[in-house]
């Protein structure tokens, strides 16, 4: 056995089935590999950000790492965008990548390069393994570093003569560590902030956001009378049918202060005291008040959903919250123009049970959001870091984890051309995914951020700069080009006529809405 | 005036006139200042490798930096892998990040990473602004490292508020710098290596490959027998025509091995001691024997042409060579297979004076490369740092450099799918461009290189990871999805008679050539 096929082997032992791949010559010994150990699927992307936006959207899903394959440090810098989101996501994500031999490093041929320092930005583990023995150990260690709660990324280097070298056995299988419990004195704590007679908010994120942490935090108000919100942008968040939901915290930085003024108290489960996405001039970074007292019941480390349930016993909440009121469902609508109310509504209105939607939507999301709370029980991943060109890849990953569910990805043009390869991995992988590409040919956010920066009248420079006609991209050759079929929809009625369409069949499908 | 407007005035005092742009909300204030200081066009690519890429091949054919303005960490990973060839290169490259306000980055919000960590691996500068008075004079140190020769990649990271606050007049505008000469000590210890009766090789790489560094090689080959080479992969070779051509050094390290065997002497003109592109199991780093002297004539950073015109003189060459044979041109195929041998006879045959080939092609570029040396007088750019995805955005550069001149991108498939976006910016900006994609629909090299490691019959998995098939990629369906007239062509009568037609006509258009 050489080195690389103890690297899989000990892969394969811990647990981990899939390898997101867009290998080269210095991975070849790897790939080679992937056939020689049975129980590893190997999936290829055509450009690395779509291999790691998979592996996040597969952590969110599947709880437990993928491996990518990457090439070197140019495959691997491919990557890091959507490994950033990984990374606010607090997803398990294990790389490979493959280096020169050891002895071929001081060389400096063309492709070598600062390997570590592009690693470490977005990585909680990296490690340059110096020998073929070591590969099955480095491994273990790599994915216990992913495992660790919340979840993290890890870079593994492994030079070419390390992997075709022969070694030993494949190393011990990494073992997962259990979050942290949290002490009793700081569910003491959150509870007595939250009995106080003062307005008090709770704050969602990260593990709170699964069905336990939603229910324990529902219980939580309904004995205190606190807000409960959550972070605004999710790793992924349980929504619909009878579950508990609760306010998102918006965007913009002047809403949320608003939304937050005049709290006195701030319970912090599974997230950190909110921030304002950007800086603005004259605008602070905490959204919080100032004088208004942070107490952290839970981080993202901790047992977040262990330390709501204590912190609603210790209230004295009843042990099941009181059931929510069936919502109503909106209609599709059945005429009329194809705005974001229209494509929200339709999509609310016909979104299958169990749908893992995936939003990249940008401006065109919000109305989906405040609709699909009536829908039933679904699942909404999120842009966590900012890095656009994570939904198309995400809905990859999501897809290999949960085959029988039917993954939306509700996306926006501009985010959606970072990473559009990720529509021939749907094709060659059929997955079971359904791309709803929301066409209003611009970064309409950025005309909006252009605004807010004084720019009441933008130059023609920069007006290009922040538009997506001349010439307007047709998305469904684009999709129909990597072997998607798809369609275009100008108006509301034919829109929610094709999705229920789509959403019948098997994906992968595309429908551009044009907005 | 406010920092963002210093920056770009003095960038273009400075003699910058170009801005390759994927901004966000940190660049606003950027944004804006392009329209108040004229002088500056900007570009727009969808995705920031297509930017960085672009940049690369403006600068080999303009000689001067480009701006790349570019999004925070995430969005300048996604453009560190053709910074990497720009690297490699030596073009000059000056990048502009916006980053959080510097008040805000304490707040860690979800975009912010360490910038500086991604920056250095392919930045011989890396700055990050201090305050909004700064960012004239960093502009310009930027600019002047980006032209130190033979040409850098320089970073500066301007916080938001740096870019908005006032700040004072214009920098002084950046100076060049002239490549140093060379001593005449060395000149004479190259003169006196090559003059021996050992075995000699003249190397040649950099500004060496430029008319006048061609002509006062052959003059030196014409003194003394030597064998003259060039680097594999060049930033830039002009050929064709009456101009001296020489040999490539081969790929595959066996073949280039083979043919330094014997070599006593080794002159490098603008190169490195060759080395082999990738590490395999018992072969060599280093390409010449161990046991052949090497003698630097002048390095990457020095003034190379002046230095081969030195030695040529001091070897008591004739001042002009002699006159290059005509070399017969290869007719266009009537008929036949579409194979790599037929579509480098094709081009080889059609390609107009003048034209810009940016040659991506991998495995499907050799015989152009041989059948071009007798085409009219053209310029060759190629992929120095072997990172992928660089053809596309390398040939949106050098059009918007030279707008007089067809740019054909010779272009792998493969490699063609990490930066399609750059379709939508050729057609955007009508850039003069002929994307030739050669579509084998696969790695092929890989293909190669796993038999090359031993892997005779590649498992199922490993099969699937180098080929692209399942399901094909329809590249007339994605050029027009970004606006880009296309055609497919499958034999090579017809090839040719596309190729003529779409060389006849202003660009961009599509020729997807299937081998």
């Amino acid at each position: 056995m050489n080195g690389a096929e103890s690297l899989i082997r000990t892969a394969i032992a811990s647990g981990v089935e899939l390898c997101l791949a867009n290998p080269g010559t210095t991975e070849m010994p790897l790939v080679s590999a992937l056939d020689r150990a049975a129980g590893m699927r190997a999936v290829l992307g055509l450009f690395e950000g779509v291999c790691t936006g998979a592996a996040d959207g597969y952590a969110r899903m599947a709880e437990k790492p993928a491996l990518t394959l990457l090439h070197l440090g140019p495959g691997f810098a491919n990557g890091i965008a959507n490994l950033h989101n990984a990374r606010r996501a607090g997803s398990p994500v294990v790389n490979v990548i493959g280096d020169h031999a050891s002895w071929h490093r001081a060389a400096d041929a063309p492709l070598a390069s600062d390997i570590v320092s592009l690693a470490r930005p977005v990585s909680a583990f990296v490690r340059e393994s110096r020998r073929a023995a070591d590969l099955a150990g480095d491994a273990a260690a790599a994915i216990e570093a992913a495992l660790a709660p919340p979840g993290h990324v890890a870079t593994l280097i492994v030079p070419a003569d390390c992997q075709w070298e022969p070694a030993g056995a494949p190393g011990p299988r990494a073992q997962r560590a259990a979050p942290r419990p949290v002490a009793a004195a700081r569910v003491e704590r959150a509870a007595l902030a939250l009995r106080s007679d003062e307005p008090a908010v709770l704050m969602l994120g990260g593990a709170a956001l699964r069905e336990r942490g939603l229910v324990a935090a529902e219980r939580v108000r309904a004995a205190t009378g606190c807000h409960v919100l959550h972070d605004t942008f999710v790793a992924r968040l349980e929504r619909g049918a009878a579950l508990p939901g609760f306010e998102r915290l918006p965007y913009f930085p002047e809403q949320a202060i608003q939304r937050l003024t005049g709290a006195r108290r701030l319970v912090l489960a599974g997230t950190r005291d909110p921030v304002s996405f950007f800086g603005y001039p004259d605008v602070p970074s905490r959204l919080a008040p100032a004088d208004c007292e942070r107490i952290e019941l839970a981080s993202v480390e901790e047992d977040v959903a262990g330390a709501l349930e204590a912190l609603a016993d210790a209230l004295g909440a009843k042990s099941t919250p009181a059931r929510v009121e069936a919502r109503e469902r909106p209609a599709p609508p059945a005429s009329g123009a194809l705005d974001v109310a229209a494509l929200g509504r339709a999509l609310a209105a016909l979104q299958p049970e169990g749908a893992i939607v995936v939003d990249e939507a940008a401006t065109s999301g919000a109305v989906w959001f405040a609709q699909a709370a009536a829908a039933p029980r679904h699942t909404l991943l999120a842009l966590t870091g900012g890095a656009i060109g994570q939904g198309l890849p995400c809905a990859v990953g999501a897809a290999l984890a949960c085959p029988d569910r039917k993954v939306i990805a509700l996306q926006a043009d501009g985010s959606g051309m970072y990473t559009l390869q990720a529509l021939w991995t749907m094709a060659r992988e059929s997955l079971d995914v359904l791309v709803v590409v929301c066409a209003n040919r611009s970064y309409r956010i950025l005309q909006i951020e252009l605004a807010r920066a004084g720019v009441a009248e933008p130059g023609p420079q920069a007006r290009r700069l922040v538009e997506l006609a001349h010439p307007e991209l047709d998305w469904t050759a684009l999709a129909r080009g990597m072997g998607v079929p798809a369609v275009r929809v100008a108006e509301a009625g034919p829109f929610a006529v094709e999705l229920a369409r789509a959403l019948a069949e098997p994906g992968p499908a595309l429908i551009e809405a044009l907005l």
